[in-house]
């Protein structure tokens, strides 16, 4: 809501600095500023990265409700006693939290964590609420704000001390019924990237030591960014029954047997708009694709002082027009401003199409329609302008996908041996992938010199992972054909590396 | 979930027992569980009151954002310095707040509140984003939950440490036009209350002295519980230039003179949910509006073995229809439950509207459609199902909407001197309105004795209470023309004695 002009001018490179023109473009574009002082790590999030928020909300709640999921809310803080029998059960479950340590100006007698994540409280409650099989599956899911008190840099909606997430808890009967789910929310998080964001993910797991603590297996899509790493960008576990065993979550089956549970939990945060912001912004600032912008359409009238009143006139039954029609439009009948500032600020703050309308559309019965990724103009005719704004729209989505979809088929490269694997890394950044052998000692070799890791393994002939016992099948030996491309025993599956955020 | 029939039925007696009652009602009617071991005051929300508040949350959103508020959110915690600075301007503002004090293992330099409310954290924000008349007004709202460390009982939604609720921070040009502001989200949860939930609330302001600390006037909707007492169901606050001096709100107005603005703040919280629990539900359980009930429409078929088939094609027929004309509806068509246990449970969880189809309607073409409030039973015509339920749940509103009204209607009383008010207060409880001269000396006198007091005093000729210089209408001489109650100095205002939550 600044005044000044040379505020609405991206300075920094995207290609050289990344990191700088990103932080640039979320402050420029009005979508988040930095926590007060002595909060460093915290963000405000503006209403138009919040308005993108709630369009992604929207979006997956609705496919979450479609599929049996209610929502709840569980209380905001837990019992350090909690977190602890967490602890003991979930190995490697350690993380960084803040504690509330008084309250009402006494002491506690014991500290209550904020919530880094809600496993430890919401499990105990879904033992209590699953008595039968008729019980199950059962599923809840919260939208709520987490704290993790990593002592990195800042980046808004990447690496933020409290962010906004979604998480899911379910349970089940059979450890099948679990691998449903999981792969349900996966794909609901694919969805959620590329039929809305325009970005497309790789599906996979992470590895078998990799998972999230407790889980038996972690699944993922990851998203590359324009520096080249990947970015976890929504995960679904399948727990198996460490959970259920440790709180208890038994049923009783159709012969009145009494039996343990399967569970899985899956999150997906605001990291996702960071991804958004990262992928398809430029050095105009913001570009967002149609189903998650705040506004669609800007209407920018350009008038002399004698055409004034037909162009307002004109331009005002077209946003009427286009307001019937559901099109989030605005109309810029700004006086004290000039176009060419206007199309900046638009440009800057993202609004995927731009409508033209100045005298000469008047007098032709047309408007110019002008597409923010990259400034491609068509004239149009005012009749069925509805249509042609959908269709517009449309398009943008599929340009935006089209390119980040290029982006990444050209981003993924094959290597064998870990020198190459090292060397195309270095070179290109991006995603390389190799045959594995399944074993972490496998990994090693890459993430010490260069921090890149085993970010994903792919699923397979659409095997969903799993073999009769329960095990995870990147355990399984010898189906794949092809020797691990760092020890060259027989390879298990492919395996994606990468830096990663 | 539970399975146990037993677990279905009231024990409690909302008239004689209200408060054992209203607990029972929110535990067997699946609403909200208890904190854990260690959390006293904290609940958990479960589905059914979860999709209740969402419901809501939706009705008052879609209102804030067609009247200009953008959502946003900000941190969870608020330093120590800023709430401080807050106390310091803000007479009376100490709130009891909870306070992280170690985080990622180690001991912060300043505590950190978990935020009671965000004034202190959002009004520095506004003042960075405010440099023109042209950013005002500027509204920002946000849907979180807050902490509030009081030592009282919980009472699930009415009082609760941590609670959902909504806060809306808004700067303007001038008085009057924060005067509107106020108003106009008084207006809106008025509407929540009476359009939605069904509940007639009073409406006005708190006594001077009795306004939010920093506040020049806090407005008030006020709603009648069934044990007698008022609750302060939503506020709206009129901060004049409190905040903004202390935060240094200003702008630029159109001859570029710097001026400070004026504010206002204003929350609803999931107390809605409890007055609605309170207001409508009987000792079958939970009773609920068709407008916030997760499911309106419930079928249930009544079948012999031999009509079975027929008796449920033709139920899942009336579901669809209902489904397609967007009523939320259910077919219960579990088999090892008798029709009786599923009448039980539906009226326990609060389903406005009973579908009862055996195989006489099915022979007839017809339904029975029975109300939950009342049980009263209409057969109706299988054609034209849809337009048959939608009339009924208009009906089971107004139904709703009139006895509330009728009690409410009956629960004002008038009184004139110290102990007619006390008399009266004492014997029935509810309203006891009675002229006042507007000084707190003159509640005193009832306050002290039984803990009642002038919980709201109403607007006049539809003064928005406010004088041109800006002061409180209620400190206005001589305009009433009757005396006081208390001390029969010239009155003021009506005022509306009430014990209250």
């Amino acid at each position: 809501m600044s005044d000044d002009v040379q505020e609405l001018g991206i300075t920094e490179s995207k290609s050289h600095n990344t990191g700088e023109w990103y932080a640039e473009v979320v402050r420029k574009a009005g979508l988040a500023d930095y926590g007060p002082e002595g909060m460093s790590g915290f963000i405000v999030t503006r209403p138009r990265a919040y308005a993108i928020w709630e369009r992604l909300q929207g979006f997956l709640d609705a496919k979450f409700k479609n599929t049996g999921v209610q929502n709840a809310y569980f209380p905001l803080f837990i019992p350090e006693s909690y977190l602890e029998r967490e602890k003991d059960i979930v190995e490697g479950f350690d993380p960084e939290v803040a504690w509330v340590t008084e309250a009402g100006n006494e002491e506690l007698e014991e500290r209550l964590a904020v919530r880094p994540t809600s496993e430890s409280i919401i499990t105990p409650y879904i033992s209590q609420w699953v008595r039968s099989h008729r019980d199950l599956p059962l599923r809840v899911n919260q939208w709520c704000s987490v704290v993790r008190w990593e002592a990195t840099e800042t980046k808004p909606f990447f690496r933020t001390k409290e962010f906004l997430w979604q998480e899911g808890h379910t349970a089940h009967a059979t450890h099948e019924d679990a691998w449903t789910e999981t792969l349900t929310r996966l794909d609901q998080y694919e969805s959620v990237y590329e039929d809305l964001l325009a970005i497309p993910v790789l599906k996979g797991q992470k590895p078998d030591y990799d998972t999230f603590p407790g889980a038996e297996t972690t699944t993922t899509v990851e998203a590359l960014m324009p520096d080249g790493k990947s970015v976890q960008a929504g995960t679904s576990h399948h727990l198996g029954q460490s959970f259920a065993a440790a709180f208890d979550i038994t049923f009783a089956d159709e012969d009145e047997n009494e039996r343990l549970a399967h569970t899985t939990s899956w999150g997906l945060s605001w990291r996702a708009i960071g991804a958004l912001i990262m992928t398809h912004s430029d050095e105009q600032g913001l570009v967002l694709p149609p189903g998650v912008a705040p506004t669609q359409a800007v209407i920018v009238p350009i008038w002399q002082e004698d055409t004034k009143d037909a162009v307002l006139e004109y331009a005002e039954g077209v946003a009427a027009d286009l307001d019937d029609a559901g099109v989030r439009v605005e109309l810029d009948d700004r006086d004290e401003r000039n176009p060419g500032f206007k199309f900046n600020e638009h440009e800057l703050n993202g609004i995927p199409l731009r409508v033209e309308i100045g005298p000469n559309e008047v007098d032709d019965g047309e408007l110019t329609l002008v597409h923010r990724p990259d400034g491609e103009s068509t004239v149009v005719d005012r009749e069925g302008v509805a249509a042609s704004v959908a269709a517009h729209l449309d398009e943008l989505y599929a340009k935006l996908y089209a390119a980040a979809e290029e982006t990444l088929d050209g981003e993924v490269r094959e290597a064998d041996g870990r020198d190459e694997i090292l060397g195309t890394l270095g070179q290109h950044g991006g995603y390389v992938k190799a045959p594995w052998c399944g074993d972490e000692a496998c990994e090693a070799p890459i993430k010490e010199p260069m921090a890149a890791e085993i970010v994903m393994v792919p699923f397979e002939d659409d095997d969903p992972l799993v073999d009769a016992d329960g095990d995870d099948a990147a355990g399984d030996a010898g189906s794949h054909g092809e020797t691990c491309a760092i020890c060259g025993e027989p390879a298990q599956r492919t395996a994606y590396f990468a830096k990663s955020y």
